[in-house]
């Protein structure tokens, strides 16, 4: 076991015993299935989208995610609202720029909230690609691209903004500018169950709240890889991995994903 | 079998035989369990939520929910006319004030539908505590209260607004401000499902379309009672849970839950 | 082996073959259980609604669904650009008038969409006789007419629009106003499931991007009339019907589908 392995587990631990309260400003798609990894996971998840309220409820809340899927100038308004509190605040929140580059109205969005300084940003490649200002090649909210393949604007990326840079893939890539930490693992269904990188965005707030935002998205991607793996096992196509997935983050203990993360550094 | 659990088999009987229309106007997290909440338990399940209709999809509907959950201007004017046009028409409406206590919107738009009659108020102990103007700690929409310490709030509550009061937890209690009637049962996985206490709500409208508002929330907590245990015997986690507790809903019936309710007034 | 059921094989094989972006504006209760449909058959599902982005968003799909289950102003007039953008690109749009003729607002929207000419329609019987402007029953959004006594409406309705029209119940019939094909098959737990309906519709767009529309929607109707088959023999109520049902989407071949697949014409 190695000691970013070792540490994955502790903020597993971390997580379970503070059940912090996560903030989600999310797309209609995912909040059930979000919710529900968020809570397998020891999480106290909440969504609250209105301008007359987003404020108060950051400053009552442990972290934030901000995922763009289902816009509306309304929701974008307390996008902002809720994510500059965070950052006033000093509180972690992280950005999912969901389908960034397939239309301006999105791309604009997805941009201006990175002067809001988000703590972690995770994307497909098409969407690190596009919002990198790369070239890549994006279809709708799926990916085209290779994780690998972005690995440089992915690091760019961090390097402009101050974020840790996530993208998401058969490999997961977490970056901070300088270093690089993959995760492998997962299964093939897991792009075929909607919404789990949305999911995977509000775990990463989750353990923003109890660890560092480097260490907080290696430690999701690696409960997301090694639950992943075990759900696969016996799934008989996606519905029952996604019941099989939640089930699995639930009985994970911090010593199985310590013992079972995969991670290297390239 | 007490008659009381006899009446909630009564209940059950007739809800099957009545397929009731129940409108929602409930959060986006809910939506999709509460609906099969519902058609598991043979009620006709409708989410409406325009001001252009509420007040025409009323008046088709038996019984309506508001659950406040996921909270913006135009959703709460909508509640108000739905409510408004339930409590003129003689009609059932329930309501939910989750996260009641968290922002001051929250609990101005809560109170503010008091004014409106609700049948039956069902909450967490510290959304209870807060309606009723008592002291108590919440974190964002899960409770950190036991049911039990709010009792005398919400007999209060109850004496106050007419409305029955029913305090979700791991006992569930229901009160007129007079009497109260204690339901046992359920499991431990079942806070670690997203909005079951949302699609609790929505039970409870479904029975006051064939039940009094006292009757209709017992049944639906009784009914909830049995089957999360039934669920709980064979779940190997939340999400096959959730699945084992919509087939339990739905092979229920009305001699299984008469024999299996726990009931008592305390 | 009919000829039509082999064509059914054949879509099957071409969706999973393209995976075309299906741009859906849809409800907020079928947004989880459709996504989870599209990508279990192969396609690209992305809900995007605001007018801000609905054209620029269609440029990139190749079909659309406007399902109004969950209407509100904002979303009509986003519905309103993007089937106009289809439209004037001769690319394929389906229409999902949920609920129309429950109140008047539902009815106007529905009605007004028909002029954008939608290359599909579909709707349960009572739907489908409010849309044709005929005499019928409905309770909410669930029917009490059964599909065969809505034949003549339908081949009417497809006759006056030039869009194929379905009418879903225990037997689907799609006609584009001079042929009827009946698909047989499906499973008793399907109305149970919630929005299983308008995961129809939108796989009937999905299809729309391979197939012809009247060939599209049969193709659509035929794999849930297998899938739903096939899940039924496993399950043990509607939720577990709901996960067998979209893990046998995604394991259908084109060689099952073709050789269980029910099609008359009456």
């Amino acid at each position: 076991m190695t000691q970013r392995a070792n540490d994955v587990g502790k903020a597993l631990a971390a997580l379970r015993a503070d059940r912090p309260l996560v903030h989600n400003i999310t797309n209609y798609v995912s909040m059930d299935v979000a919710a529900n990894v968020l809570l397998a996971l020891g999480a106290s998840p909440a969504m609250v989208h209105s301008s007359e309220e987003v404020e108060a409820f950051a400053d009552l809340s442990a972290s934030l995610v901000v995922n763009i899927g289902t816009l509306s100038p309304d929701w974008v308004a307390a996008m902002r609202l809720a994510a500059r509190r965070m950052c006033d605040a000093g509180k972690p929140w992280v950005l999912d720029p969901v389908g960034v580059g397939a239309t301006a109205y999105r791309t604009g969005v997805a941009t201006s909230l990175l002067a809001l300084k988000p703590a972690v940003i995770r994307a497909n490649a098409s969407e690190i690609a596009a919002l990198a200002g790369a070239q890549a090649r994006g279809k709708g909210v799926d990916s085209l691209a290779a994780s690998r393949d972005v690995l440089e604007p992915a690091r760019a990326l961090a390097a402009a903004t101050g974020a840790v840079v996530v993208v998401s893939g058969e490999v997961d890539y977490v970056t901070d500018g300088t270093s690089i930490v993959a995760v492998f693992g997962g299964h093939p269904l897991m792009p075929a169950v909607t919404a789990l990188g949305c999911s995977l965005s509000a775990t990463m707030a989750a353990f923003a709240a109890v660890a560092a935002p480097f260490d907080a998205a290696v430690a999701a991607a690696a409960v997301f890889a090694v639950a992943g793996r075990q759900a696969g096992d016996s799934a008989q196509g996606p519905a029952s991995f996604r019941t099989g997935f939640i089930d699995a983050l639930w009985r994970l203990t911090p010593q199985t994903v310590a013992e079972s993360a995969e991670l290297t550094s390239p």
